[in-house]
């Protein structure tokens, strides 16, 4: 294999964190020698347990003196909760190492390669770098704006219309749909929505081992990290005796300081934290609600909730990317709205980048990156 | 070739009449010898002249004896402005006749066939009917049920809506998505919108020939056959300066009884055939208008008007297929609708069923067919 297909595998390799690795970005390595033939693979899987970059290296055992490390993320050079995986390659004694992206983090960017190049390690790279910054949208946003990548999720007849005006919404898409909602959960670390559907749909938000479309055991695996569910409610009227506050993982309800103190104390009581954050036009903020979730190590946020929200999401510019199921059925003209936004004029129209479209069931699912100017 | 290459080969022939034979169906021919090698090929291009056997017929010349006839339909019986094909079948000698579909005009079905088989030509089929039918959608539901088939084309924006609600509309969609309505309009025999649309656009609803995405000549070919403008207008509001009454082809301007009649006259002599249909809830009966439109021959029929309009073809059970151009962009909660439909409970949600999406240009089309029991 050559170095464009050896960092291709190092990607397939990485995305088998795509589900467990946060807040940690995914990453994935494989060593070769000097023939291009592997001598061991490794990724890394779980915050806390060991990088690609040492995983593959006691895969290699000693065969990795001398040999090439192909990794897909710039070797880190901070000790964290593991050593730091440059020091580890240098004593394994590797000849050769070509990285797809270099740490996207501006303040250690480059130190992980230069420790490498000062042991005399030849360093080539970045190779398919885009490939490899696709593993991690939301760790290098995190790193680099101290921001979350944000993704709204709605769920639209042809017709663009997430539910009647009456608040009737559930199941406008199928259960292929459904279950792919679940990976978008499962991939994560929070998932936003606000008190409105708490309080109508009583939703849990949470990862369901059995209704993700993935093999039974890695399922398992995967819903052991749940995402943090944040509910927006700038009253406070979520009720404590909501699913959502039943389910195993943290719920974080974020709201006003004007919010009721003894509802904030049953609140916590019931199991959730309470945070107070700045106002916005009487709401919750939602910039310092993404600052804060950034705090937390959240690289990708799901935001699933009703038109309103998701529309002051996309009114602030918060939204990155938007997954839109379009349910083969018309709800007609009365029904709710995608996005709650106010546009008059043609010439503010938003404009979106459609980046795939595939059929989910009965359902298509339209992906689409805002043209968000930073 | 083998009878299903020969149906799929002469189903390809057939759509070569795709733009031009209107009111007749499309029609593919091919005739070959014994061990499938093609001794001529045909296809019916424009009404009043040759159908697609009699081009075969004239392809192969004195091969045709003892040869096998591969047809999309089966050949006429009737004396029309041709001669009946199954005659012309007989005359040449012909042995073995395999066919697509039977004539679905219920009074004739059959008897093109019995004709073969009583001069003892063996007769084999249907054989690929489902891509036979899709050649003649609207020729066969205006055979069997009286009426056109009637596609609406919608241009909508992410979230379903098709301008803004000041009116403003033009351009939601790419020029890509506007060459693809071309062709849709080539293949009509009537495009249909409404006097709003007129009066708030003034579009000229013709098929031009510089913005077909066709090659030139055939570009040409297609653009001398323009399809019925139909403008449904109660109060006839039409001006008679509006650019539709300018370009070749017909307007037909249907109205209700109410309406005055100096301004028939008017539009009459502006070159615009003005008709009377019933009324239905204050406005034109569309039912009515589609029953006309039968009569006329029409067999496809493309509505291309605002919301109201769709929406009531939607609404009457009218539309057979949406074809939903879909623009990368947001044009906010205040726009206006893709249909103006009243439906307020889940339970009364229209179902559709999406068989086709696709990229054009920047755009995506949906195509759905409504399923509407008949």
């Amino acid at each position: 294999m050559n170095p464009v297909e050896l960092i291709s595998r190092a990607v397939q390799l990485a995305g088998r964190g795509l589900y467990t690795t946060m807040p940690n970005p995914r990453v994935g390595c494989v060593i070769t020698d000097a023939d291009g033939n592997v001598l061991g693979e490794g990724w890394h899987e779980r915050a806390g347990e060991p990088h690609a970059e040492i995983n593959a290296l006691r895969a290699a055992g000693d065969k990795a003196r001398g040999a090439t490390v192909v990794v897909t993320l710039e070797p880190c050079s901070h000790t964290g909760k593991t050593g730091p995986c440059a020091q580890a390659l240098i004593e394994a004694g590797v000849s050769r190492v070509i990285f797809g992206m270099e740490d996207p983090n501006p303040e250690v960017a480059g130190r992980g390669l230069q420790m490498l190049k000062g042991a005399g390690i030849e360093v080539e790279g970045p190779v398919l770098e885009e490939e490899c910054r696709a593993l991690n949208p939301g760790f290098i946003k995190r790193m680099t704006l101290g921001l979350p990548l944000v993704r709204c999720k709605t769920a639209v007849s042809l017709d663009g219309r997430t539910g009647m005006a009456s608040g009737e919404s559930k199941w406008i898409t199928g259960p292929a749909a459904r279950a792919d909602v679940q990976l978008l959960r499962a991939r994560s670390c929070a998932v936003v929505t606000g008190v409105e559907t708490v309080l109508h749909d009583n939703p849990c938000m949470n990862v369901r081992a059995d209704e993700m479309p993935l093999p039974a055991e890695q399922a398992e695996n995967v819903a052991e990290v749940q995402p943090l569910r944040v509910i927006v409610d700038s009253k406070l009227r979520t009720r404590t005796r909501s699913f959502i506050l039943q389910e195993p993982g943290g719920v974080l309800i974020c709201t006003l300081a004007s919010a009721p103190e003894e509802k904030r104390a049953a609140l916590a009581a019931a199991g959730a934290e309470v945070i107070v954050l700045p106002e916005r036009e009487g709401r919750v903020d939602l910039g310092a609600l993404l600052q804060e979730l950034a705090r937390r190590q959240c690289n990708e946020v799901l935001v699933e909730s009703g038109a309103t929200l998701a529309g002051a999401f996309m009114y602030g510019a918060h939204v990155d990317e938007i997954i839109s199921y379009i349910a083969p059925k018309l709800l007609g003209s009365s029904g709710r709205p995608m996005f709650e936004l106010p546009i008059a004029k043609m010439g503010s129209v938003l404009p979106i980048t459609i980046t795939d479209v595939r059929a989910v069931g009965h359902d298509w699912r339209i992906t689409a990156s805002t043209d968000i100017e930073r």
